[in-house]
């Protein structure tokens, strides 16, 4: 082969040329859709850097018993506030919320009442309106990094990309403003993702702490000043996001374990388990002072749970095969919605590229379109007379209820109104209420079934901070509803619990979860009884919607062009060993390295790990280690050059700290750019011995990419060397970064593998076709 | 240092000489207690094996969409096949043991409403003698392996230490019939334990298949035959054994998450829930059957979930400081839960060893005092009047019901006779029963707490098939009963609701787990509004006790012996490099080796992987691979032998299909003993070429053992080479493999680390006031 011939000459050419083959840059791009701006990312790195001067100093961990508890107490500390913190966030969102657009409904259908249509659709466009612009205004002039639902973000971050600014104190005040602005503007928007973001902003800068002049902060935050502790602290954070958002402390822990985090140690479910422990007691407090009623028009709506507690939602196997076509169905169309979103998704990208203004009127002519819907369809139902034995007053007259009157006569609801005209967490309670089997026509919920159903999707890619999980939930919960009527007496099942079905087979087919939404859901209607019927329901829609296309998450994570490490290989990294995919110019130190060439190397590269090699006394050169460039730029910036080309020893660690080292939070890294040094500088010397990190995990070049990739992602590694096999060659042939494993990259230099059999198994359906009859033919063959 | 000398020297010395230093022995033993019985461990090895032989052939993803979906349907199935299995088991076990101590009852206390109290005594303790005597008989004489609760051996056998015949066909058959007889005895001992035990062995029976003559299931099993699949559906057998146990399916995902599993990855959870899932509906569909009336005894009892759903078990935040009493109470009560039992056990440990007399012996003799204790101590409770609004008959006549006549005259109930003379799974439905607050008298249950308490630590360690799960569950609910009993008026919360609190706490400060156990918790109760109470409740008791000892099947485990890899490092590892653990004789081969030098090693070592080495053609040899003992015994049976040393190359598969190195079910290794070999075979040469593992993990000699520790326990190795810092010495200098993390082998060649400060925290009394001083003093500097 070419590449082993070229390799074997790069090998014999003398050590100071670059060491590896092919110049070509890297196929996969270093910047990513951050929120709605193109970002510069960065890798993490979780790897134990052991040299000569951290190991004593750094390594808190042998410094006896107080520091560890100091760490210790710390950290359950940090749980505490994180959950207090979300805790908090959580409920004065549901507070604005439920305030804002329950004013806004209140006013809106006084004028209904007073039958001034044309003024109340006004009231409530312009409202609405005024609101959506607010949300993108704010999104777009000072963060634009808190727009979408952040969940893909947190979940990079977790998987070990960081980007800057996603924990930046404004993302977290844009985020949380921004959010109740868009929620209360009736658009079809979530907050689940935006609180998880918020969770997880709160939990980073908890982390960080204040600036260096609280001495005392400051002293006890340095164990957290490192990519690990910071992960671990952001784990707990989204899953006291998503414990906020549905009163579910339980699925939060689930839903950062399945979704959220990529390592996972049982340790840390403990730590997650206490945090959200912390936002249910958090809110349940609030709730009780709530109850008073000196929250305005909080306390019936939001944060409640739904109540789907009956005596006839008991059920019966004879009911299994109806929740089976049900969840067939629903991950049919959970695959759909995330085909759809990611088309319109991508087609949004190229309006928003054009610029601030564009963004700006597309997110206010989705609210203008949202409003008119909302407004307009509910003419289109025929008024449904009063059931003789509602359980509350028909029609309603406040704000919340089952019953709303819009235009009709007296003793009359308009049962799409009732939908429509609400906030979508009352919508929900709606769809999800028991002994309401007649209170809807079929006609009605279908209408606002395919209205939500693409509403949802039409409004996810705006420029505020919006979450899908609630859209998913209430176009799932109509669809539910609506295969009850459509079965009518042929199932025992009331169609409250069609809808809690419905949503969760919507949900499964979109988000792709099981354990966790099963739990959100049970937390959510507080019922434990449904139990076996929601787990069938999700693994059968996501069995059936994972044949068509990724998780939701996945998907918008690729749109914005995040490097994510998956767990498993695909099967062609198991054709390729490493040093196919490896490539150059591969750029080292030597031990004792002049100033001048290092300051050149970096400013010409953007590699962030550099092989230190010693040209050792015997003949062949020895791999001393890896010096990031981090912490050559410290070195740079404390001038610590020396005259003579001699190694220093311990006298190079007097002008440094520990906290020199320390990493800094999310994207405060420094620049070669900043650091000036003069031409006689220029000219000294720099010893990287005690600097770099002595003992890197290796690989040998032989070894294929798939095995590779256990490493590196088990470890949670940024660089990963590559060595040769035969010993005596140079020490090291190359370096593996998170983006040599990206499939872009690997099928970039091997375009031949794009066609071949060794593709992840996605069935299409003519595939799955081909492959029942191969069935047929070799189990017959078996059998005969 | 000494030991460096003695490196460089072995590195000069020539090749065949052992490369490493000491030839002490490993100080951790290669055997374990497993069950009853003292079997040699073995570690099983997650590495992916890379060599020409296996690359093609065994690498089945490479044989395209058809392979895949075989792997991808069978893998499916067999989750499937494991819900039902144990779901049926689980069933099972439950109409058995509720029949049999159901009957037990019925006849005994139709007895004493004749009043023939010794008649009623004898046949009591007779019955229950028997019972035990039958369940120790079988488990000494068929399956020793299936004594005890089998979670300490499935947890070890997940982290990668195999045990003969632990999955036998045997032992699950002992396990399954031996627990229903033990269970059903009237001791102090659980279901739980066995069934995840049975569970597992359920998984990996068919994970193995049936044997060659079936040769449909054996081809598309094929792909089954490797540690890493079977550690998968073991994952998944153990979670079903906790849902069919406690009919939790959620909660059995999470106990084999939290508890079992040392990996884990996302896609495990959605089998694993899956497999729980088919649990849920299996039991709910056979339950369905009974209902009907014809299962017997059962229906009342087993397998019911524990109804403390009630108005009055609303709760507020007044409520708080209670419950955080009877966290920090529970959990000083489940750590000397833990203490006690380990003290216990090392005493039957020594009376166990004496022979099978003995241990039978003792099985016979608790029982006998169990049952002493049960029938005697009700005499102790003065008889209660029948309360005039009781929600059932007073006293009761039939087997369960909360009012036991026992020796009270007409119209009075004894209330102690309620817990003692009853099942567990009764006892515990009475503590949690609500509006029963006046049931028992104060007295009687600080009794009963006492006795439940010590005999479940009693009854643990005999020679039977018994769990923990239950006793602790029962102590912990007459402990939670007390304290609402000494609280009287000063709280609101109902007796039940204490009962269930109790359990919480004990539960966490026994068995330390916290998401897994609340979710099993709230699925028993079926009320999830306690969610908030028994998450804080089990917090607290877990952090109160992990401050006195380990979690209770950690302790197990180590009173067997199991070398338990854990997941994170001690902290005198950072001060250690992997060459200070590594120890030799190092043996390696050459890549062309003579039959006989292959022989003689494999005889007398008992090392599982060795290197192969080539004399390359320049100076330095190189490391070429890592050839296992299993293989290596492959070869010579198959008597893949040269006349001459040359290399084989392609010819030498010829001989050899992937199935011949598939690896055996658990303990069914060949051993090196069997094969002969003549006279003239051992001249030969073998080519280890082709067979070697080309890609071996690697660290270098000067790396912190804990960084070793991360690569080797987050890839799952068996063996890890290590590698000399400077390049063109020999090759390798040693294996690490999992004895040499052991904390024992570590403190066994490093003494002096014993008494160091780097230990893992876990405070003491003293120590605790001593740090408390320190963190004021600290405190106090800092502030001023």
């Amino acid at each position: 082969m070419e590449d082993d011939e070229e390799a074997q000459l790069s090998a014999a050419s003398p050590l100071r040329e670059p060491l590896l083959r092919r110049s070509a840059p890297n196929n996969t791009s270093q910047v990513a859709i951050v929120g709605a701006k193109l970002c510069p990312i960065e890798s993490l790195d979780y790897e134990i850097i052991e040299n000569d001067f951290f190991k004593p100093e750094w390594d808190w961990r042998s410094q006896g018993k107080f520091e560890m508890f100091q760490y210790i107490s710390m950290k359950w500390t940090l749980c505490f506030l994180v959950g207090l913190f979300a805790g908090l966030v959580g409920f004065f969102n549901n507070l604005a919320v439920e305030n804002i657009a329950g004013y806004k409904f209140v006013i809106t259908s006084n004028m209904m009442l007073a039958r001034s249509f044309g003024r109340a659709f006004g009231v409530f466009a312009v409202s609405n309106f005024a609101l959506t612009l607010f949300s993108s205004l704010i999104t777009d002039f000072i963060s634009p990094t808190a727009a979408g639902s952040g969940i893909p973000e947190v979940k990079a971050y977790l998987n070990g990309v960081d980007a800057p600014g996603i924990f930046s104190f404004r993302t977290l005040l844009v985020k949380i403003i921004g959010n109740i602005a868009a929620v209360s503007s009736s658009l079809y928007v979530g907050k689940a993702g935006p609180m998880v973001h918020t969770g997880a902003c709160i939990a980073a800068l908890l982390g960080q702490g204040g600036s260096k002049k609280y001495g005392l902060t400051w002293r006890w935050l340095r164990f957290f000043k490192n990519d690990k502790d910071r992960r671990d602290l952001v784990t707990c954070g989204s899953a006291s996001g998503i414990s906020a958002a549905f009163r579910s402390p339980v699925g939060g822990v689930l839903f950062a374990l399945e979704e959220m985090a990529s390592w996972w140690r049982s340790a840390l479910l403990w730590r997650t388990f206490f945090t959200t422990a912390v936002v249910a007691i958090v809110l349940r407090a609030l709730i009780d002072v709530c109850k008073s009623g000196k929250c305005g028009l909080f306390g019936k709506g939001g944060l409640i749970m739904f109540d789907v507690t009956s005596e006839d939602s008991a059920y019966h196997i004879s009911d299994v095969p109806v929740v089976l076509i049900l969840g067939v169905i629903g991950g049919i169309l959970g695959s759909f919605y995330n085909f759809v979103l990611d088309k319109v998704l991508r087609l949004y990208n190229l309006i928003n590229e054009k610029g601030r203004a564009h963004k700006i009127i597309l997110a206010c002519s989705i609210s203008i379109f949202t409003s008119c819907l909302l407004f307009g369809l509910p003419w289109f139902a025929s008024c449904r007379p009063c059931p003789p034995d509602a359980s509350e007053a028909c029609p309603t007259i406040g704000r919340s209820g089952n019953y709303k009157k819009y235009q009709c006569p007296p003793g009359h609801y308009n049962d799409l109104a009732s939908l429509f005209f609400n906030t979508n967490d009352d919508a929900i309670k709606n769809l999800f209420s028991k002994n309401t089997d007649d209170e809807f026509h079929h006609f009605s919920i279908l209408l606002f079934f395919i209205t939500s159903y693409f509403l949802g999707i039409l409004s996810y890619g705006i420029v505020a901070p919006v979450g899908l999980f609630v859209p998913v939930i209430v176009a799932g919960a109509s669809y539910g509803r609506y295969v009850g009527i459509l079965l009518g007496s042929h199932t025992s099942l009331n169609h409250g619990l069609f809808a809690v079905l419905g949503s969760a087979s919507l949900l499964g087919g979109s988000m792709r979860m099981t354990v966790s939404l099963c739990v959100i859901l049970l937390e959510l209607t507080n019922n434990l009884l449904l139990l076996p019927l929601i787990m069938l329901v999700l693994l059968l829609s996501k069995t059936v919607a994972d044949t068509f296309n990724g998780n939701i998450y996945d998907i918008i994570m690729k749109r914005k062009g995040f490097p994510y490490l998956e767990a498993h290989e695909e099967p062609y990294m198991r054709q390729l060993t490493v040093s196919d995919v490896v490539r150059g110019p591969l750029q080292f130190f030597n031990g004792i390295e002049k100033v001048c060439d290092i300051v050149h190397v970096l400013q010409t590269t953007g590699h962030n790990g550099f092989p230190v090699i010693d040209e050792a006394v015997s003949d062949a050169p020895v791999l001393f280690g890896l010096v990031l460039r981090s912490h050559l730029i410290v070195l740079l910036r404390k001038k610590a050059f020396l005259h003579t080309p001699v190694a220093t020893g311990i006298r190079a660690f007097r002008h440094f700290s520990a906290d020199d080292f320390a990493k800094r939070g999310s994207g405060k890294s420094q620049r070669i750019e900043d650091i000036e040094i003069s031409e006689e500088e220029m000219e000294m010397f720099m010893d990287l011995h005690p600097f770099a990190n002595t003992s890197p995990y290796t690989v040998v070049e032989t070894m294929s990419l798939a095995k590779a990739l256990k490493l590196f992602r088990e470890t949670g590694l940024r660089h990963l060397l590559v060595v040769p096999k035969t010993s005596c060659r140079s020490p090291v042939v190359g370096i593996l970064t998170r983006h040599d494993f990206m499939p872009e990259h690997i099928l970039g230099l091997h375009p031949s593998l794009k066609k071949s059999k060794w593709k992840r198994l996605r069935f299409r359906v003519p595939e799955f076709l081909k492959l029942f009859k191969a069935f047929q033919i070799s189990s017959g063959g078996v059998l005969v």
